[in-house]
This record gives C-alpha cells, structure tokens and sequence, in this order.
C-alpha cells in the first residue's frame, strides 16, 4: 500500500461510500486528520433510484458517483479501491484485498446485502437489487424477455417471459412493481408490434397482510389499491415464497406460478465482514454499537448505518436500515472521532430524529407520511420527487434527472432501454 | 419465427440497425412492404461518440437508441433481436440465430468490425472500439489502470499501467488521444492524491507518415501539432506494430513499448456476413454492388454503407466507411425497393455528395474540410458539436449531451467515470 500519508497524522479508515461513508469523510475534511475511504466500487450509489434504473428510466452515471470527484479538493481524503476482508482489532489492521490497511480510527459504514434468508435455490435464481451490477442484470433481463417472448411461438413459454414477480412489499418492491406496469403497459405495448401484452403479469408478494409496513395502514391500502386498480398489478399479501428453480416459483401455501423472472427485495442483512468481526451482531448480522456509536469493546471502531444495530432504548426495535440513519449517524460518528483525536473522552450521544417515509408507486402517484402528517397521489410524487432530486449527488445529475422525468412523464418513452451484456462474436 | 406479416404485402429485411438500416427501414415505413430489421443489439448505436462512452464523458443510454422507438408508431416495421448468420440467396431467406426469415428483398447494411489485418497477438489482447460493449469494457479497464496504479509500488508496474496506447492516426484514434489527455490531465491529476501524473503517457500510432489522411496536409500536420503540443500526445508516425502480449507491444522497427492498455482503430473491414455470401468483396470483405446498390446477380439483395463496396467510377477507390455514405445510399436503396415492389425496373442510380469530414482533437479544438473550405480550432470545433448533436437519435438525448459537453468545458468532471464490471461476491 503505497497509501503515505503524514506519519503524525491520525489515520481515520472508513469501509463504504455509501450515505454513511461519505457524509463521515467530508465531515473529517481539514488538515488534522488523514483519511481513506474503502469501497470495492469506484463510485458512491444512490440506491433509492436503483429501480428506475433496472427498469431502463435512467441511466447508471446518474445514480453512480465517482467516490473521488468528492475529495478532489480534499487532498486529506484517498481512496482505495478495494474489497474489506477482515479487521484485526488488537493490531488496528483493516485487512484488504490490495493488501493491509492500518487505522487509528475505523469507521464501519459498508451497508447491506439481500438477504434470501437461507433459500438457496431463490438466491441462486432470483434477482437481488442492492447494486448497480444487478439493477442493470435486471434491466438487460429483462428487456431480453420481451425480445425474446416477441418471437416465441409457444404460449406456456411466452406467459412464462412475461411474468414478473417482485418479492417483498417495501419501498423497493412497490416501486419496482409499479415502473414494470409503466414500462409494460405504457412502452413495450406500443413498440411490440406482434406481441400480446395482455399475456404479461406483474405480481408482487408480500408475506405479512399489508405493502410498506412503515407506513400508517391506510397508506398500504391505498398502495394496494393504485398498484391493483390502475397499474394491473397483481398484489399478493400473506404469501410466502418456498423455492425458485429459474422458471418456477413455489409458495409455502397455494398453487405455483411459472416465471423467468423474481426480483428479490424482501429482506436485507448486514454485508459478511460483520459477522467476521468476532463481536456481538444482531440476526440481520448487523455489529451491536453504543450511544457513540461505537463496539463497546473497541472504542476506536465505529458502525454506522444499515451494517450497525443501534437500539436507542432498552427493549425498542433497532433503528431500520435506511438513509437518513446513515447520514445522521455520520454527523455523529465524525464529531466523536474528531472528540477523540483531539484528546477528549467526552463523546455525543446518538439522537434519531425520524424525517417519515415515502414510496412512489408509479408516475404521478406516491405515498408519504411524517409524524402524523400524511400524503398520496400526485402532491405526494411531487414531494417525492423533490427530495430525491436535491439529495443526488453530482454537478449536473440532478437537472439531467429532472429532465428525463419530465420527459418520460409527459411522453413515457423510456430510452434507457439498451441491452448492454449481448455477447458479440467478432 | 412468428413475424406474421400480410401474407399479401412484400417483405423487407435489413440486416443491421446502424445509419444506413434504420434510414432504409424509415423511408419504407408505409402500409404496402413489411419491414424487419435485424440486429444483435436491440439499439441503434450512434458510433461517432463512441469516443466518448470509452473515456467518461457521456453515458451509454446517449449514443444508443432503442431500434424499437423509432418504429413505435409504424406497425409494418418490426425488429428482430438476432445475428444473421447467413443467406439463401436462391431460396431468398436470411438465416439468423433466432431461425429462418424469409424475404422478397433483403437490405445488408450490417456494417464493419475492428480490421487487425491477421495479427492475432493484437487481436487478442488489443481493444476495438466498434461496439457498445467494445466501449464500456475500454471505459472500465483504464479507470481500473488508474485505481491499480494509485496502490502499485512498482515504479516500472505503474508506467506500463499508466502507458495508454491508440493505434490508428484517423479520427477515432485522434479523438481517444485527446480525450485520453483531457481525462489525465484535467481529472485524475486532481483527483489522485498519490498519483504522479508525470509517470502517464499517452502515445498515438500511426503506420503512414501523416494522421487524418482524408484531410488536406496542413490540417493533419495541426492536428498533430496541437496534440504534442498542448495535449502531451507523443504522435509517432511511419511506426507500425507487429506484436503486443497486453504488456508489451512491438514495432516492426524500433524499440518495444510497455503499456497495459492497446486501443486499437487502425482499420476496419465489413462484418464476416458478407464474406460468407459467396460473391465477390473486396480486400476489406465488403460485398461489390451495381449503381442501384444491388448484387449484380442478385438484384433482390442491396448492400449499403461500410459493408458495402461501391465504386463510382471504374479505376477509383470504393467510396469510404463513413456515416454520410451509408444514410445517403440509404435512400437510393428504399427507393429502388419501392420501384421493384411495385413493378417498375427502372431504378436510380446513386451519387455520392462528399460532405467533408471532421475531427475534434480536445475540447475546444478540432479540424474540418469540405471541399476547398477548411477550418481548425475553435470554431471548428462548435462545428463539429452542432453537426453530432444535431444527428443524434432521440427525444432529449442531444439536450443532455449538450448540457454535459457544457459543464465538461467549464469544469472538466467526467462524471461518467463508473467502473460496472466489478466482480460482487455478495
């Protein structure tokens, strides 16, 4: 690691570029501190619009964004590209897959994964959606399907392509359901000139009785209700999924259903290197932390985000894996590393302070609540769409975005259909 | 197959969806002929800024252009997602890897591929840059240089990865050396703290002894000029490479240069396709065609743009693989189609209108000739972005492509710098 930076500098070390990573790393920004942020990705991805992109709204540049470009002028800020393995806590080593990385503080902000919950034969065969490697597997599969059902001949095969099955009613599942709808109903129908789109079905299924348990029940009725009514989904509640061979999906209860395609979004867990950690971990893997947010053994180690387990009182249900426990966490987290490089053993406590929920279901319409505040429809979408535009990260992201909904709103085009993965022979 | 088309109508296959397949497909949209195009790709790819896609500039999604958008409201017009692998002629059917189609006449503008003129070394471990795919996989590689060499403590290691090699002195080449140069030079000499920068090199082959050889002297000699000069692009011309392993490429004379990165456009020719035809090509594998763009002995069977060989006048050169030759026999060809289908033998012969050509060296330099008119520099260059804006396909990509060129010229960010191919275990 030819990583010199100043021998009397303290050397903070942050795995993940995440929400999380990112706010701590300009937040150290100054001179007394050196710092290296850890990601096996180049850029930082902002996740919450990964669904347009697997479902060909926008493109991959303007969700992803160069870790680098942040600390361009930050000449106390590196980055290393790179795979974390393991940490050995006694030496304060982050073990890499470039080689040894040694810290003086660590900041453990690497995320989370899907999590298949031991079903191997979903995992082998269902499609995850926490990267942008597999958003654009699910893109590029899925625009194959329609290609490849417009000149297939045998109905059972055909119905099979044009079945799409999105597992777990979050955000994530909602969302995705509802762009398939789009994307079906107001693009492919008009562009396959031979193809039948009555014969395609989007199903989303959800284990418990209602979609985006986060949110007030009158919300996911109305979830449950825009997806059934207006954009032809099929919603399945109380359904639990068994096993997926690639082209059959079994449920605990109830009868089959033939598909090419599931979207898995009905769980996450903590990436692997938690569990390697030897210290306590929840069941969703997640490391146990303090009110200052560090391993209670380890004070020079830090989590933050959807990898720690924060439980704010005794007895409450942790904090859930979403952005705004991140970044709130970060503000933390970074005081307190600066608290104790400077000497002090006097650390801020961790305050959640919960900013409500939103989902959009399709163009037009979303659901939000705050407190007791709530919101659906089109005002709702607008909200929606605000706050996701001012929290892009990027020069000119946000007004590329802007631009290309407004675009897709008015005319549902959906451009971003290319098929990127076709193996070409010469 | 289960195209099912008017059985009373004359069908129409183009094989290819480039400048000249689209243009033909287009001009026949109409309720008398059934148009399929067939393509490997399900999009148009719009080749000139290829350049871009490859060195960060631009995104994919605004270069490639679904084949079925252009259609969407043309119901005789339909696409075919496969390679065309062959050619009845005697019994008019196109094989493709999807099955047979048949046809009442068949367009081939199915275009050219990377020309390594037999040398297999480089053909193996070299880039093309032809392809969508061809792009992004030169995009990912020479991020990931620049990610291994900021780590690599290796001094000869990291030159022989900073060391980027073009090979070829005509426009693409040009083109990726100067924007080689302006991603070095602009973005990661900013943006890699532990990077020496004065280790990169960027060196541009060229086996005659001028680049752009289309162009009048002064304009290659300028082209050159402005690269040495201001981009730092070490142009050598009469060198000509004989070998490379992916560490070291060899000249037919000279010493051997180390470099991990090859990006070769030295040469192109037309796709294997043609030469399988069993009629007569020329040495680049393009098919011979008639005045009216036809096979001479088999006049249902038309060739157009770089896999074509059209020869005006006997004892002159085939006319170039340039885009202008292929859309403007595009419309020869659908009027020739029109005139056979309905019975009339009369068929108009094409003429080609040389348009001039142009070449963007860097941001704010480029050279363009037509005719007598010549032109270089700045002026050139806002020339050369109104013609490429103006010719690209799709609803809102040339405002998007506009507004980023904008913010690349007042700040040089290269926010497409997203490396996709990363291997994720979990």
């Amino acid at each position: 690691m030819s990583l010199n930076t100043g021998k009397d500098k303290k050397r903070v070390v942050i795995v993940g570029a995440g929400f999380g990573g990112v706010k701590v790393a300009k937040l150290l920004d100054g001179p007394n501190l050196d710092v290296i942020i850890v990601d096996r990705n180049n850029f930082h991805l902002f996740q919450p619009l990964l669904y347009q992109l697997s479902t060909s709204e926008i493109d991959e540049n303007e969700i992803a964004y160069p870790v680098r470009a942040f600390f361009r002028n930050s000449s106390n800020v590196n980055f290393l590209m790179a795979t974390a393995e393991d940490v050995d806590k006694e030496n304060k080593i982050l073990k890499t897959s470039e080689g040894d990385v040694p810290f003086d503080y660590l900041v453990l902000a690497a995320g989370a994964t899907t999590n298949f919950f031991g079903m191997k034969s979903i995992a082998d065969n269902a499609f995850g959606m926490k990267t942008l490697q597999e958003a654009i597997k699910i893109r590029n599969h899925v625009l194959r399907m329609f290609e490849q059902a417009s000149t297939c001949t045998d109905e059972a095969e055909r119905r099979k392509m044009l079945t799409f099955v999105c597992v777990g009613g979050g955000p994530t599942g909602v969302e995705v359901a509802g762009a398939l709808s789009e994307l079906i109903y107001g693009v492919i129908k008009n562009e396959y000139h031979n193809l039948n789109v009555s014969e395609a079905k989007i199903v989303l299924v959800e284990a418990i009785d209602r979609l985006l348990s986060m949110m007030p029940p009158d919300l996911s009725e109305e979830t449950a209700r825009v997806l059934r009514e207006k954009r032809n989904v099929d919603v399945r509640l109380n359904t639990a999924c068994k096993d997926y061979d690639g082209e059959m999906l079994t449920f605990k209860e109830g009868e089959p259903l033939p598909t090419r395609t599931v979207i898995w979004s009905a769980g996450v867990k903590a990436v692997s290197l938690m569990t390697k950690l030897g210290v306590e971990t929840d069941r969703s893997g997640r490391v146990k932390v303090n009110h200052s947010l560090q391993l209670e053994e380890y004070p020079e180690i830090f989590a933050i985000g959807d990898c720690a387990c924060y439980i704010e009182n005794e007895g409450e249900r942790p904090l859930p894996t979403v952005a705004p426990v991140a970044t709130q966490q970060a503000v933390v987290c970074a005081d307190n590393i600066k608290r104790l490089a400077s000497g002090s053993n006097v650390l801020t406590q961790f305050k959640y302070k919960d900013l409500g929920s939103m989902a959009t279901i399709c163009r037009g319409n979303a659901v939000a609540s705050m407190g007791s505040m709530k919101m659906k429809g089109f005002f709702a979408w607008v909200a929606w769409m605000f706050v996701h535009l001012l929290r892009l990260e990027g020069g000119y992201t946000n007004i590329t975005v802007l631009y290309k909904w407004f675009w897709n709103f008015l005319f549902g085009l959906r451009l971003g259909r290319v098929i990127t993965d076709t193996k070409i022979a010469e």
